[in-house]
């Protein structure tokens, strides 16, 4: 990244730009040193309204101006003009982002979805930088299959996000097995509206759907490596139990871990607490410098108390205990709208110029 | 339990009254068939004043009359005025609960108490009607070895009480070996005025000190026997991750479960559905006629929905599911202010009517 | 109200009853001594579905077997088939309500609606039997100008009914004039899904649509009278302040209130106190002994403590003291979706049971 | 303020550091331009310990380190060795500030209180720097009769600082003359650990102690002006209703004002989005651009969204519409720790040394 390319912001358009992530997007692309929003596009009922009117901002931060006045476009990428190469940011639904995310990459665009739709499809990179950048390999051949002259790339499920961030430096040192995942989750993993507030005000529903499959699925993709151009999932069996709790910013998540080699809890502090990406990765705008924090008070990580260190980038991770059944008992936090979504989608979109993937 | 017997009730006095559990005791017992409350004892603050006045209420059933106006006697047996056999209810914080307990238990009290104080105590039946009846033997051992004209039961910790009831079935058919639980507990298991609104608002505290613990220590007493007078654990190893979450009543508890033979989900509601007590069991005024409910919704049992059947002294399960690491998953959830405290005290003192301990 | 009519309930149905009043009305018909319900209707939506199926219930009670198994007819009377008279009871979104209501009336039912469509409507009561029972002489005004073989009344808006039930005896003592009210209103006011999660979880939201104006209006129709078979309506400044507050079940309303003559607080204590319906009214199965109830304590009424009393019909008072601008203030909770809407249009039905109107 | 002044911090100590607002003010002032936390103090409980050890830190932000390892002293002026002339930040609670204050000042250092024990006292100033800068005239006679070397200054309660702060520029344009206020005030402003959870969670407490009395008298003197030497308070009466409501941070008042010159609800706001204080305080670090933010959206001012502008030294208002009683009505939003505590105490030196007295 060069002075050069901070003068020339690469073109960026955020796509279901008026729904909770999408708006977190927005506000998150606003004032980034690469990229810069030249495009919202959304479903047909928001279509050609401005973007100030047609989306019902939920974020404490200011809606900023210059996307206030935007039109909003279709999900078409005839519709969305703007120079190639340009990165579309994906918010949206699983079930529009199957079709409409291919569209965009064989239009040109670097997609960055945080869509569930392609996360599991073959020749597309299911990508945490610091967890597992050698995935980004997948482009050459999604590249050779499809003759796009984009790319599609997407970032996990927001508390599969959070656990990989988690374990990932401990499977390297120790050789993970099994793991056993509790999940505490906020409303905010639920779009807007999302949760009614009848559902869940002083409640818990021990039920989100997909979740746990995503959980289990994910992990394993994210943990595993790229051999010939093919995923080699990783073989660790993990069993999750998802719960959504009244509190509005924050999964956080129990595990019990078995490993190849039992650590100690001291031993797996430190490996967490040293815990860092590739240097290309460490460079990112967006990338913590510590992307794991250890805390030290035995009542510690809390969300309304630990989310906001690195921007929302960071794993919080306490109590690290042995566990009774496997090895090691520990305790999470992570910032769902930030680094399990929106902000991790950006991430990748970053580790793809750092790359040379986009230009 | 006789006409004659309901004509005269036993006496009761409840010490620790102006707390949390105390008051529930006390509003339970009043109109109980079998008891009458003849007293309440407190610590030095509250002693000589009027129970109205010296206890902060929290209870949304009025605080009845005829207590009301009680004195608050000390915590001293010599205080408490009444005709013996009675009962001696005890919520008494544990570390009071030590020397308390058994000074009543030595004035021919028959006490049944809520604190942790002497739950793991060899001749000291930890009890829950339904699941390990067979303990009472430890009374005998008591009074031998004591030789107190009184008796000294207690029950579970409110969390352990749900989780005891919900694998009682599934051991005895199909022989628990492991478990892994995580709970999400309510604001009421830790007393008033307890945990501090500005700790629980819109968060998650994932710690309870000394909780995982008990879950462990008492589930293996509780799904153990009786042999010869001692007591013989049972063989189970169990992982417990305690948090705290902003629920007024409920504990909330997720359990992966691994038997000697593995039930299909169908078997394992099958065998919770059908779930009870032995005979004198079922018979008691405070016991449920199913200790146990299977919900079939997906999302479901819930605090705010699900706590009140059977007078809060159901467990509900729900979302019986294979494990990918262990046999079985569930949710679960009890009351933890009924029948995980003070209507679990309750029914064990019936119990020890119905057996003949105390008439 | 005779043992023969005990004998032969009087058909109902529930009109859109598969949303939140809906089903809190056919919670509460299920077991009523004078009613039966025999159908329910919704939007094209649910018709034709079981009620079960089309529903998604949100209450703790369970959902009642009879009901459950009912096929949803459309907002049709030709559709309802059942045998006249019948009350039609109505928990229809007002847009809705504003043709469907009279269509039903025409065809003969006796429609007691909780939608605001008709409140203003000038020969349609708009009916609290305890604070305007004289409105009923509305209905010959009705009968003469439609011409329905049924008829239509209505109950008032959730927070309209806590403060009418709350100023109606301090007028009649002491003529009221002026009203500034300030109202903390729980989510369930809404409906399902209602209020999102993230709009409401430790917030508020100082506006809600058109509440304020129905307070002022609504307010002054319930203390007019009738005179000649027109509404006078009662000639009070109201000015009102609504806000939503993250609270499920319990509307609270501050109050200053300026009379013709100052009260003491002891005198409209009393007055409060002493207040009770006409004697056809007291006698109804829905009317609570005491309509109002007067707390002592200084921090109460309050939602989680105190909405219970007397089946939820029973408005709280607490904080009676003299206001430095107007003569008093006060504090009042009304349970906004037993009084304030379901078993509110319940209670109108009953009173038109003991007037004579449907039999 | 010169560069010389800069170079050379003002040694600030904190009495009452390890409550919330001390906590609050050792957080801000860590960075401060002007002001050098050297020495914390507290109670006999905490005296002695190091503040990291006796403190439950309650914020979000970190504990910074350099406070941290800082010994607690007494709460006596010998006992905090530091070179004068210093600032004395109280957070300490009213009935210990009664003496403390005094002892402080009178031992040289200039008091910025938030104790509410000498708000009502006739020589010292209360003080909100964009309200009544004048009232700093008090300490000429404060100074003459009491023989300080220090001085004493106090800014008032939370709540009455957002209705000061949103009246004041009507009352300068139209003439105040009657306000009705409701507040819905957040946990925080109770202090920690203040309102226990089992009181508040899905709950509203409509009663604050002595709440209500302070924003009515405190109104009156903050409105007033100096004469003389002495202060005369503004003839306008206030009616308050206070009410706790489960929300974190943020104070939300209701208000209904009546004036001498009746606005237009536009009139009004443009009065209000104009408002700034005098150009002296405008300049100070902490003080806002705009004290006021008019708030366009019928939905706004909400705690969850609009907190964070200016650092939280802005009151936000909305809803401005006329009242039927009096002339206006608008809801108004006060960030309670901040504005309305700790950073408003802050506000206070600093506007000490730019007048200065204090330097």
């Amino acid at each position: 990244m060069t002075e050069a390319k901070l003068s020339a912001k690469i073109p960026a358009v955020v796509l279901g730009a008026t729904g909770a992530v999408g708006q977190r997007l927005v506000s998150l692309l606003v004032g980034h040193p690469w990229f810069k929003v030249v495009g919202v596009a959304a479903s047909e009922r928001s279509a050609g309204r401005s973007f100030a009117d047609a989306c019902h901002w939920v974020l404490s931060d200011a809606l900023p101006g210059a996307v206030a006045r935007m039109m909003i476009a279709p999900l078409d990428p005839d519709a969305v003009r703007c120079e190639r190469p340009a990165v579309a940011f994906s918010a949206l639904p699983a079930e529009v982002a199957r079709q409409t995310e291919p569209a965009f990459a064989e239009a040109g665009f670097a997609v960055c979805s945080n869509a569930s739709a392609h996360r599991e499809t073959a020749d597309v990179p299911l990508l945490i930088p610091e967890v597992n950048p050698d995935h980004l390999a997948l482009l050459d051949v999604q590249r050779a299959e499809r003759g796009w002259p984009g790319l599609l790339v997407t970032n996990p499920n927001c508390s599969t996000t959070g656990i990989a961030l988690a374990v990932k430096a401990l499977d390297e040192a120790f050789g993970l097995r099994q793991a056993v995942v509790c999940t505490l989750q906020a409303v905010s993993g639920a779009g807007y509206p999302g949760v009614a507030s009848l559902d869940i005000l002083g409640n818990v529903i021990p039920w989100i759907p997909t979740e746990e499959t995503k959980i289990e699925r994910e992990t394993r993709i994210l943990l595993g490596r790229v051999k010939d151009g093919r995923r080699v999932d990783a073989d660790i069996v993990v069993s999750a139990h998802a719960h959504r709790v009244p509190v509005v910013d924050g999964h956080t998540f129990a595990v019990s871990l078995g490993f190849d080699q039992t650590p100690s809890p001291q031993e797996a502090g430190r490996v967490l607490g040293a815990f860092c990406g590739v240097d290309s990765v460490r460079r990112l705008p967006s990338a913590p410098v510590r992307p794991v924090r250890v805390f030290e008070d035995v009542d510690r990580p809390q969300p309304r108390l630990d989310l906001a260190g690195e921007g929302g980038m960071r794993v919080g991770i306490g109590r690290i205990r042995p566990c009774p059944l496997l090895d090691l008992r520990m305790v999470g936090l992570v910032h769902n709208t930030q680094r399990g979504a929106a902000a991790g989608a950006i991430l990748n979109a970053e580790f793809l110029v750092a790359e040379g993937w986009l230009r």
